[in-house]
């Protein structure tokens, strides 16, 4: 059911701004630099972007940058990427990937919390146009936002020009967010006042100058979905080893009752692990998370079980209308959308005590995390917030599957002697989990000690021994490393045979974070 | 000029457990786990752990754990480290490091402000006995530290047992603390009201439960000095080059007459960043920072230049009492002595936005870098706070000479393609530094691009063909790296050859973070 334009654009200057999305593309020029709206698929600009994609086609050799806050639904981006020379601070798009590691596209990759203060401080230079999707625009001109958040609110204000997608057919979001802008220096900044997950501090809307408007749009389409994909055995045993650690976290600091609040990720070991919550015997539930998502919505539906959640988009598998505007109704006032240097900033994990579970692709024996590229040399998406809550979290859960089957058949071991790409260093990182087991880094031992641990209580049987014999191999030191030798080559020699070598059977299918 | 214990003991319960040292060590028995006070050298009880040695080694097997703030010096560590089975958080001893790399010493790196708040959390367990240097007991029995903060409040608020060690050589240190304790779970945390480096927000001196002390003992001992090295040319080039960074920071980002807290690390590169400060446009300097040493006295005698400093330990060259006490009046109010979870804070640190400039081992060519292992095996020294200031700072500068001589006269490279160890990811630093120029990171360019500019910019010009022919090779990728191959092992030989063919002549000596 869409609603009449009328009834969510309620300032008569910008109501006369509103224009075909055929005519609003026409502002870009090549060069110009855009920041959109877009979180995890969630409130992205998509009657704009997509018919952006056609203009531009139409123009001799065009390129522009595009930043957004997380990432954008490969039915946006895909069409625009052959047009994108510079891309931040994160995307998930196959058609970006391989213009990014052809050369063809510049991505930086960014900490999202970083990201949005960078905006901000002027480190990603002027912003030509901000493409916002709102929900509703109110008397003064001022605009509620959607289904997420991400660094809409910079962009907005930092851009030149300003271009408002009205979406029509999702709920009005009105009062769902909590806006606040990052300090820049030479202004300080000041303490942020929040110490719940449900706090709010800000407006529950972006003021806006006027003036910048050049375009308003009307689009009705919802969000494109997140699938939502459940796991198999060996996800519900990480999901058991996750709870088994917090039980003993619960138990050992002295947590009674309380339990701290939770950022989890996308995927299906983070739906096995919120599926573990739901049966757990922690109650009482904070999130204190980047997404909203699929999963969460069984937990939000026992009142008993949930307390609260803070993140900076709501992304659904099934984003049909009615049931966001009932996600809504169940869920809030304890369900509070933030820009992203808030719902990743690190003053608000630390002091709220958040427990941070991610996926890398792939951990070492010592504790490092590689979350962005698979071989070292090509990103597969950007490391998003999982280093912003890794580092900052009270406690930090890397849980992967210990083992993945390529699709040439052989299977690899997520545990590696040491990752090819460090996303996160071994001092961020308190345990590790994989379907066998979780070895965590409290209290003083070696890293070579850890090392044993992590082998022996999560590397795949079937990889152990090789591991054990490469930090045998390595020889001294309290973290021995191999460094390039003919002992080195010989090892990974090695591994591929095991790899090749590997039992068929079920496992873990192969995911992101 | 000692002063009379009793004049510095206020508190006659306490007056009454004054013991010779020799008596006080007999307390620690072999398991016992000790935190101690001292950070840079600064503040350790520099009585009891001497004498503690003495006494450990008349006990068949004694082993202990030992956690400080940051460095001890050798004098004190050197003769207990046989007896220390377990140390953390950091160490620069000599005798340590041999240890912990034969295997007979358990050391675990970690974040400073992770340990400080790790003790609170209990990840390190229950702690036996407190040892903290103190320059004053009140009446009420609460303690006036010395020249450092470090963990001592954190260790006098877990430990079951303490020990006080008087200090009545060194100047009375009251009014120049700020003492808070980190909120450990189930406490939620409150907001840190620090928004200027001068800020107090807590109490001069430490709250302390009198029944836990189990002695007070008498130290005559001034902290042992921290070599001030000056740098030769390469240095002063280096500090040139931070120089034109910062002011094209200013000129860039509209920061006017408004100069960020600097946070810098120990070392000559330090040495030669603060005298160049010293004769810069830059008035009015902050410093929000680990250590307030040798170099920034100048900056002090300055009343134009200096605006206030906030450190966790104040490490001299010379650390006569007269001077301390001269430091202490010219600086007073405006120089604050803070626990290291609030100095190393990542809120406070974001917030304040300090620059923050180290020195680490080496660099690569993709922005990662390398604080701790020279080989990636064996640790020099911990982390300590190099990555809670690179990962929050609003600025990050990693600055080191682009190469290094050893012992055995071959030369190698301080840009590498590759860290042997990443303590800090190409996400965290904004700006590389060598003698032959800077790179930064900022705005949107692959990791391929930047890699281009550090070589050309940063690494030494005997190495930079080698280092483009290193990217070339390793092929495709927004971030080519070359595994473990033939490639690999024949890159490393030629570059092992081009050490050793380096042309002599004066260098940046070698030195640590």
């Amino acid at each position: 059911m869409t609603i009449p334009i009328a009834e969510r654009i309620q300032c008569d200057a910008l109501r006369r701004k509103l224009v075909p999305v055929e005519e609003a593309v026409q502002h870009v020029r090549s060069g110009d630099v855009l920041a959109v709206s877009g979180f995890t698929k969630a409130g992205e600009p998509k009657a704009f972007l997509p018919a952006l994609a056609r203009h531009l086609a139409t123009l001799p050799d065009a390129r522009i940058s595009v930043y957004s806050g997380a990432s954008l639904s490969e039915e946006v981006e895909g069409p625009l990427a052959p047009f994108i020379a510079r891309r931040g601070p994160y995307m998930a798009s196959a058609a970006s990937r391989r213009l990014i590691h052809a050369g063809k596209m510049q991505y930086a990759d960014a900490h999202l919390s970083h990201f949005a203060r960078g905006l901000m401080y002027g480190f990603y230079g002027d912003i030509d146009l901000a493409v916002v999707e709102v929900s509703r625009i109110r008397p003064d001109g001022s605009v509620v936002l959607s289904s997420s958040v991400g660094i809409s609110a910079e962009a907005l204000a930092r851009a030149r020009a300003v271009i408002l997608e009205v979406n029509t057919t999702i709920p009005d979001f009105t009062g769902m967010h909590d806006i606040v802008l990052p300090p820049a220096p030479p202004t300080i900044g000041w303490p942020v006042p929040v110490t719940g997950v449900r706090d709010r501090v800000g407006l529950p809307y972006v003021l806006l100058d006027m003036a910048k408007v050049i375009a308003v749009i009307e689009s009705c389409q919802p969000d494109f979905p997140v699938a939502f994909r459940a796991g198999g055995a060996a996800c519900d045993a990480i999901a058991d080893h996750v709870l088994a650690f917090l039980g003993e976290c619960r138990d050992r600091f002295g947590w009674h009752h309380w339990v701290p609040p939770l950022q989890s990720g996308v995927g299906n070991i983070a739906n096995a692990v919120i599926a573990g919550l739901a049966r757990s015997p922690f109650q009482r539930l904070h999130f204190w998370t980047e997404v909203f998502q699929e999963g969460l919505l069984g937990v939000v539906a026992d009142r008993d079980r949930f307390a609260g959640a803070s993140a900076s988009a709501i992304s659904l598998a099934d984003t049909a209308p009615a049931r966001v505007e009932a996600l809504m109704r169940a869920a809030r006032g304890d369900l509070v959308l933030r820009p992203m240097w808030m719902s990743n900033n690190p003053e608000l994990i630390a002091r709220l005590h958040v427990v941070a579970m991610n996926t890398p692709i792939e951990v070492d024996i010592y504790g490092h995390a590689n979350s962005t590229r698979v071989d070292g040399s090509r990103v597969v998406n950007g490391l998003g917030g999982s280093g912003d809550f890794f580092r900052n979290a009270y406690l930090s859960v890397a849980h992967t599957p210990s083992v993945r089957t390529l699709r040439d058949g052989r299977t690899i071991s997520c545990v590696l002697p040491y990752v090819s790409h460090v996303d996160h260093t071994e001092h961020d990182i308190k345990c590790i989990v994989t379907e066998h087991g979780y070895a965590t880094t409290f209290g003083i031992r070696s890293p070579r000690a850890r090392a044993g641990e992590i082998i022996d209580r999560c590397a795949h049987p079937h990889f152990r021994p090789l591991l054990h014999e490469y930090v045998a191999m390595a020889g001294e030191g309290d973290e021995p490393r191999l460094l390039a030798t003919d002992r080195l080559e010989g090892w990974w020699r090695d591994y591929d045979a095991a790899c090749t070598a590997f039992p068929r059977g079920p496992g873990c299918a192969s995911q992101g974070a």
